[in-house]
This record gives C-alpha cells, sequence and structure tokens, in this order.
C-alpha cells in the first residue's frame, strides 16, 4: 500500500490523462500544422485542451479568451518565457526587477540570470513566520521597475501570497512594470479567477495536477507583448515555436477536467491536515513551520535531530513518500527556510508533506506512524 | 486503409513507445529529482533512454558519453539552445554567424533573431538543385565567425549536405566557430557518428522517429560550454532546467529501439523511391525537383496547373497523407523551393512524399493513383 505525500513535487498521472495520450499517440497522430485531416484534428485537441485551461483560470473557454494560452513544456519553462519575454519587451522603460524570497527556483534563477545581463534585481524576504505583506511588496516597487513576479502559493510552505492586493498596490505605484504570477502550485487546488488577480501573466504546470510531466501553460493578458524565447514555424501565435506536444495537451486537457472541484477539494484538505497537525503536536521533536497565511494542503516540518534525507529514505522503505524540502532542491539545503532564518538544524530536517485528492486519512496515519518509528530507531545526529 | 506519406511532418508514434509513455504516466510517476524511490526509479527511465539516444548517435551507451545528451521538449528547443546557448558563450569571440538558406525555421528564425541582437550573418545559398558544396560552405566563413549552423538532412528537397566535409574545412578556417547541426530529419534512418562529424551540437526529434510530440534531443560535444536558454532547478547538468518529461523520454528512448537499422531500411526506401519516380515520370504535369546529393525517403514534386493545398485535401479525402512543402511552413511559400529560384507556378504547386519503415508499394500505388485522378477532375489554375 503506497502512500503517496508528495504532491507538490509531482502527482500520479490520472486514469482519464493516460488513456488520452495513449489514444492520441496512437490514432490522431498528425501534426498540428499540417494541412491534411490528419493536422486538422491533431489541433482540435489542441483547442479542447486550450478551453479546459482556460475554465481552470476563470476565462471565458469559447472565443478569444482562448488566445490568451500558450502551451509549454511546463511550469519552468512557462516562468522562464514570461521573465525574458517581458525583460526583453521592456527593458528601454527601465531595468529593475522585483521578486519574492521564496519563488521557485524556475523564477529566482531566471532574474537572477537578468541581474547578471543587466537588470537591478530587488528581492523581497518573508516575515519570520513565512508570510509577505502587500505593501511591502508594493513599497519595493519603483517608477523604474519593469518587472514583478510574485508566486501564489509557495511550494515548500505552502504560503498564500496576497497578489490581488499587491497587485492592486503595484499597478498605481509602477505604472510601467510588468507583472507575473507563478500560479503552479495554486491551479487545480483554490479556485483561480486570472482576470481579477490583474497580473500580465500566469504560470501552471500539468504534472502538478495529475496530467503528465512535460506540459505547461502560461496564460498571457490580452495586448500584452512578450518576445518569445523560442524561435521557428511559428506556432503558438508565434510565442512558442515547436511541434506542440499534442499527446500531453491533450492529457493536459483531461486532467483539467478530471479534477474535483475546489469547493470539495478544499474541506478535505481541511480535515487532512486538522489530523496531522494534531497528531504531530504529540511528537515533541517536530517543529511545524506554517505561515498565518496558508493552504492546507502543504505542511513543512522539521524533525529535530533527524536528516531529512535519512527520514525520507526510512519513510521510502515503507512505501511513504515526502519530501526534504522541495524536489527541485534534490539534496540542497532549502533557500525558502533560509529566508526564515531558521536554526540549521531545523532546516536541514525539514520534511514536506503535500496532499491531492486521492489522499486519505489512512496516509496521515501511515506517515505519522512511521515517522514515530523512525524517530524512535534512527540514531540522533 | 491510410497511406501516410507525411513522415518528415510527423511520424505515428510506434507500439512500443505509446505503452512505455502509458507505463510510466500510471506506474513510474516520481518526479526524477524526488530523493525517494519513486524519484529514482524514474530518473532510471532517463538512464534508459540516454543510453539509446547515444547510441543512436554513434557514441557508447555507458559511461561518460551519456553525460552529452541533454533531452529538450522537442527538435525546435534542440536547435535554440544550441545557437542562442552558444551566440551568448562566444559572444566576446565574434559576431559572425553562416548557415544554408535551407536550414528549417528554428534554425533561420533563431539566426535572424541573433541578428537583430547584433550579429552579423551570412546565409549560404543552394545551387540550382539544391545541392551545397562543402568548399561554398567554408568560403562563407571568417577568422570572427563564432557560429556555423548546417543541416545534415533538408526537411523539404531530401537534401544530404556535406557536413563532415565542410566541418573540416571550418575547423581550419575559422578556430573559434563553434558548429551546429540540426540532424533531426536524417536521425533515425542513415547511419549517424556524430563524433565523425566533429560538430559542437547536434539536434535530433522524437516525433519524426515514432515517438511522441513533445520530446527531443541535443547532444553536445564534452567541454563545450552553452549559456543555458532556460533556468531553474538545475535538470540536466543545468543546461535545461525544469522537470523532465519522463513519459515522453522514455517512449523516446523504447521508439529509438524499435526502429529498423539504416541497413534495412535504406533499400526499402530505395525501391519504394525508385517506384515513385519511374511512376510519376508518365504523368507530364510533375516536375522532380531532386537535388544530386539526396536521401531516398524525401521526394519534392510539383503539379503544374494545381495548387499544393488543393491537391493536399483532395488527396487526404482519400486518406492519402502528404505535405504542401513543409509542414512548419502551413501554407506559407516555401523558403527552401524559394532559394531554387523555382518559377512561382512550381513553388505554389509543389508537394512533398516522405517515407517511414512501415510503408509499402501499396502507399505508392495510391498516391500516383489519386494523383491523376486530380489531374483528370480537378479544374486546372
Amino acid at each position: 500500500m503506497c502512500h503517496y505525500l508528495d504532491n507538490s513535487a509531482t502527482t500520479k498521472v490520472c486514469r482519464a490523462a493516460a488513456e488520452k495520450a495513449y489514444t492520441v499517440m496512437t490514432e490522431t497522430f498528425g501534426n498540428p500544422s499540417s494541412l491534411h485531416t490528419l493536422g486538422i484534428r491533431a489541433e482540435q485537441e489542441l483547442t479542447v485542451a486550450r478551453r479546459a485551461v482556460a475554465s481552470l483560470l476563470g476565462l471565458n473557454p469559447s472565443g478569444a479568451d482562448l488566445s490568451c494560452i500558450t502551451f509549454t513544456s511546463g511550469g519552468t519553462e512557462a516562468n522562464n518565457l514570461a521573465i525574458f519575454g517581458a525583460a526583453a519587451a521592456n527593458k528601454r522603460l527601465g531595468r529593475h526587477i522585483v521578486t519574492t524570497a521564496v519563488e521557485h527556483p524556475s523564477v529566482l534563477e531566471a532574474v537572477k540570470q537578468l541581474e547578471r545581463e543587466g537588470f537591478e534585481l530587488t528581492i523581497v524576504p518573508p516575515d519570520a513566520r513565512g508570510d509577505y505583506d502587500a505593501h511591502a511588496l508594493a513599497n519595493a516597487c519603483r517608477e523604474d521597475t519593469v518587472l514583478v513576479c510574485i508566486m501564489l502559493v509557495n511550494n515548500e510552505l505552502g504560503t498564500l501570497l496576497p497578489v490581488k492586493d499587491a497587485v492592486s498596490l503595484i499597478r498605481r505605484r509602477s505604472p510601467k512594470a510588468f507583472i507575473h504570477c507563478d500560479a503552479v502550485q495554486a491551479a487545480g487546488k483554490i479556485p483561480l479567477k486570472v482576470l481579477s488577480l490583474d497580473v500580465d501573466t500566469l504560470s501552471i504546470s500539468g504534472h502538478k495536477l495529475h496530467a503528465p510531466k512535460g506540459v505547461g501553460a502560461l496564460y498571457v493578458k490580452r495586448g500584452v507583448r512578450l518576445v518569445p524565447r523560442t524561435w521557428g514555424g511559428g506556432q503558438e501565435r508565434s510565442l512558442r515555436s515547436g511541434t506542440e506536444a499534442v499527446p500531453m495537451i491533450a492529457a493536459f486537457g483531461e486532467a483539467i477536467k478530471a479534477l474535483p472541484a475546489p469547493a470539495v477539494q478544499m474541506p478535505r484538505y481541511a480535515t487532512l491536515c486538522q489530523k496531522l497537525e494534531t497528531e504531530l503536536a504529540s511528537i515533541h521533536n517536530v517543529v511545524l513551520h506554517t505561515p498565518a497565511s496558508v493552504v492546507p494542503y502543504i505542511r513543512n516540518l522539521s524533525v529535530c535531530g533527524y536528516k531529512s534525507e535519512t527520514l525520507v529514505h526510512f519513510l521510502a522503505q515503507r512505501e511513504i513518500y515526502v519530501s526534504a524540502g522541495s524536489a527541485c532542491a534534490k539534496g540542497h539545503d532549502s533557500h525558502v527556510l533560509g529566508a526564515l532564518h531558521l536554526p540549521s538544524e531545523q532546516i536541514s530536517s525539514a520534511l514536506r508533506i503535500s496532499l491531492c485528492a486521492d489522499n486519505t486519512p489512512d496516509d496521515i496515519d501511515a506517515f505519522v506512524h512511521a515517522l514515530k518509528e523512525a524517530i524512535a530507531s534512527l540514531a540522533h545526529t
């Protein structure tokens, strides 16, 4: 019996999505750019998936809103396209970039690369619990700020950032600023209304919501210009050339359709999370790192005296899967926990539990039981 | 009965590859960067596929050669990574770029973007038949040439370009030149020995050899430095960040393993191609555009007096699938045929037939029969 509690790293592909990918690979295999019937059928698959993404973001799934959705190879490419594309389009207006200290590496490393290319970078730290204040974010912006990147849900702590309020303040303070939002850990779980967030671009990833790895999407507000990163045959309205990954994109659409509504998911997470917190409260080595504004499907904790990696392996031997920080850090210390100025002992013993709609109270029981076993049987470092 | 003669646009995913993708999606769904067992299993899938790609390129499938293979989302991303990555890494050494007039848009549009960013571009035309001379390519290079892009097999005419001879001349003439080869239309069909070509980078695409769309690879010679295009979690030795598209990559490996050897494929193509040419010789409206150095799996012809698009639709109604030029051009006039200075009537009536190992003499018969029917029944333009 597998207890998969690492859904912010990646999710299991749902049956409907996997079957869709298989059918497209073997039957609807035309090139969407081909003029003949096989090409047209492949292109129709793209449209169906684009409608699903539009719906997920609270857009009108028919008509002009569809042209706001660009498919990419994943969240990382979507973030990079927004960041480099906006910087190249707006560099004549200014050179200042603002972002948060807790962004995903596909945002942080991209803006650091822009810093090496001559941009000036302001990285706003969180408060001691990991929370962000909309005014603090806006106050970091200036008249010459041309790019602001604020994630919606942090992937390690589960912080829900005040994107809407911050954007509203930034729009007044920095009229030239292009605002990008990484919504990879939010999409499919919390209700998303991209228009009310008032961002210029917003990125999502398929494999965080039960679609396969290798597909993502970037929302680009109508009228907003990005310089493409990938040049070629002019696919995706010339914003992202390259033959579209039709099987993955079609599967992405199916995965979105198969998601329970946020209103169904959220109470489940709240129950599981409450259970987890109650059980962990009785383990004296455990410290929870919970921001005040936090989603109920991500929890970060330190098991003081035990290395994350050792715990991850101990749990995996019992088919319980969790992360040490984030998957992308791959054994390196978390920059997010670092930004909280936690003691190094807590950083090196951090675990992340992340839920999906398929998790059950059994998964929480198995995790807590095995964690107690680990503490009892493993050597204290 | 479907007669698919558009294999240079895309190919049908082979059963083994589609099944592999399905299994990985539903069973080996971990994130390759995760420290736990599910992550390790996903990473092993990447290694198996990397070995297959290495073998395909004539590299040692075990050991250090594996680190020369970087997975991308396709041929377009691989070409862009090589071109922009090399230009960024070498721009202090010079600003001159050389390429051919018949490259794929993912090369031509990328170098044109570099031209807009301050590089100087020399585009070498083919001779009247579409052939290239190694000396003509080398003569376009200078001491300050920092990037040369020469494709191995042209996607519209089937021209086999003299990459090895040209590289050998260019290495002496332009010691600073970084040399990239787009081998998308060659890989899996003709024998490839990437080391003997002596290029710095070489790109291939999965969906041209019966893997799914959404995966490709870039070979990067050991010791060669590229500036990444995609920044983030540091996957693919930090050259291409982003969670790897494990199902597609694993399917790519399976598709490569399922390919008949070039020595088996080539005589089949030669037979089919001979048959095609013989049959077409009896149709007086048809002009074949065949370079002297050409592969036997791509043929380009004009059906004078009939628009390509009309013919493509007429044939598709009979389940015979061919291209008007290339899929990527999507109805625009071909820049490749334009480079041959053909009469516009021939350019607007061009068709491309492209074969895979599954094609049979029946497919050729069906095409020729339907083409005669089209000529007899459609209005002459």
